[in-house]
């Protein structure tokens, strides 16, 4: 039984793989592609809400013929509040359907949980631990827009110590080859030490900075986040989106051919004026998510992931 | 790219082709029914929650062979809590589906809104603006039920300031040829003024009331609505209650070949002794909402609307 | 137009016709499975959440062919809020599909509005009144595990005054013959005196416990419920864990032929040490409850319950 919890699961190989079966999904007519999955069925358990995740993945779903049953708000609505465990929660609704898509509170709650199912979990992401579809969608994004893996420079912006897509996202990096990291972020939200560590002894070359200008301007890719107000300590939140929100002035210090990634929602981060330039790859990131949850629900549920 | 956000972009022909298409989807076997949209898939957005139009709009795909997914609160559920514009919603969910059916709680970010999307959207109702689908199936039942849409007398009663589908309603009845319109309103609660203006610049005559038999007495349509209780200024409830309700002893005045419509729900404006007479339309006019709303997706998502 | 409100409406021929139906309907393959009742839509109304139960529903359908239209958390969303009846709810909504299933925080107001439906309605649960499905799921449970339905001997534990499963429960067991119940409850939380009653003029024998090892000790049925804490009179919660759990220790006093029932969810009145024994029938009582919601759906929909 294959579990999706954690980008370590995924090398390069399983990943490239991913990436081009996304490009196969992505080609294929709509009448074929609802042949893929006809007839199985998937549960979205999200206990906390996020509307944007689970409509990503019903979606996925529905493209590929499948049908989808869901808890849109299961910490509220679900026995979860009645002290029910997760585990309890995995063996009854596993006996429903094929495979389970969860977005839960808890990392920890979740891999206690995990052993006691009998279908296939996909973590739509846990607590302030790990997303790993998105790590698995940026990925995608960077190698469809760059067409490569290595040799990367990637500056990541903003909000580096709860972000939880940034740690996924780092943790992928460090499978590539020759990858130069640049981080800005305002004080007191910078990258976990123990996660530095494990990136820089996976021999990722990181370069703090000082400014934007300076984080952007020989970058390949730009990974831009949402700093959410309530976590910047000692910083005010307009000193903030002064700093470090991308504006349109920006584009001149960014090489041609870079490209800028969000995993969204931005709220002012990234200036709207910026949305018509071909390097603001946000939009097209993620649609790319639509296919390639795709690929990973069609070879999860085909048996092709192991 | 067309996007259904006001009656205004529906003229008769549009709307006598969207009925007769609406009748032909009613006289269609359930099963070739289902070939109409299959393989499409539909967003239903509700930043207010209404239980009654979103299952009406997910009926009408369902049964048309599309598919469907859902934000029933999508105000508290997504990312619009954080600060994120309508306009990157359309983006990304637009990305992922074929059609967008959005109620929203403001008309003016709708608007705004609107030229982001990269898939046709519809308006399920915006904040105190307008709700077109439901004006489409009003007059729907009314040339259903009456057999034509010219030369009528319609009474409008209730809530004639802040109800919607009145607006929706009266800016339709502008299309119309010879049509005379009763008023018959609570204290505080009478049509805005330039409403009333452009009514009757249109050529519909106007006639206020003081009684509700005085409405009903020579009236072909008879367009019933709720007075939400914290609307009324300087009139206690029980006192529209009274005389704002259609109660049994009314179908005296009522011509035999008039019919009574409702948006519903109904709270206490209509006694449900009067559900078993022939001139209570407000349940099939529910019904022929559904019609309405699936002749309406067929078209849009076919591009024929235009 | 058949209902589905109470237990009483099914007798043991009824039962059985359902039982041997799920069987047949958990031996047939998928792609045939999924022809039973395409085309078909259904609407789950939730007016009270209930994730589980819904779920389970909405994978009946989807696994029959079926699709879903639903409310999750109906009380909230719907226009019951405004004031509007459950019978204009079922006359608006039986419009729009096939049958309805719905939870609701009333038995009285349901009944009252069943008989305006215009298409079969299925209660999934109403109050503290019955919930006739879990009933028939358990009943399910009982004959698939012992392989007969009579000469029983079945412990009844936990909240035996506002269980609504056990009151459903019991009322079934009084149709099948020489059948023995014991029961075992904290303080104040006992059968109510007129179900008693009920049960036992109709021939069932009740014995009284003081220890749950008593209940336990000769039983072919052990079925435990939750203690909702709110619920406790004169016995705080740590006690009634501990005096009416079922532990690991118990196992021994149980006859090996026995089987452990419980509606679920759990929360700490089953020592999950006790999940890997043969006698836990739990979880497989929550796959038997898809199955004999597929039966009733699918013999209801094609007019073969009456």
């Amino acid at each position: 039984m294959f579990h999706v919890t954690t980008v370590k699961q995924f090398d390069l190989n399983t990943t490239m793989q991913l990436m081009e079966h996304a490009e196969r999904l992505r080609s294929m007519k709509r009448s074929d592609l609802a042949n893929q999955l006809a007839g199985r069925l998937i549960a979205t358990l999200f206990y906390e809400p996020s509307t944007r995740t689970r409509l990503s993945f019903e979606a996925a779903v529905y493209r590929l013929g499948g049908q989808v049953i869901s808890a849109e708000n299961a910490r509220e609505t679900s026995s979860s509040k009645k002290g029910e465990t997760l585990a309890d929660v995995f063996r009854v609704v596993g006996a429903y359907v094929d495979a389970i898509v969860i977005r839960h509170h808890s990392a920890e709650e979740l891999d206690e949980a995990i052993p006691y199912s009998t279908v296939p979990v996909i973590s739509a992401g846990a607590g302030s631990g790990e997303h790993p579809t998105q790590a698995l969608l940026d990925t995608y994004t960077i190698w469809r827009e760059l067409g490569r893996l290595d040799e990367l420079t990637v500056a990541v912006l903003g909000d580096l110590k709860y972000g939880r897509t940034v740690h996924s996202l780092l943790r992928m990096l460090t499978k590539m080859k020759r990858i130069r990291v640049k981080l800005f972020h305002p004080t007191g939200l910078c990258l976990p030490a123990h996660l530095e560590e494990e990136v820089a002894l996976a021999g990722v070359e990181i370069e703090h900075c000082d400014t934007i200008e300076q984080a952007l301007s020989d970058s390949d890719v730009v990974y831009q986040t949402r700093i959410q107000s309530e976590r910047l300590e000692g910083l005010d939140e307009a000193c903030a989106a002064t700093e470090y929100a991308i504006h349109h002035e920006h584009l001149t210090v960014l090489p041609e051919h870079a490209r800028i990634l969000h995993p969204l929602p931005r709220v002012g981060e990234i200036d709207p004026a910026i949305d018509p330039d071909a390097r603001a790859a946000y939009f097209r990131q993620a649609e790319n998510g639509l296919y390639m949850r795709m690929a990973l629900l069609d070879q999860l549920l085909k048996g092709e992931l192991s």
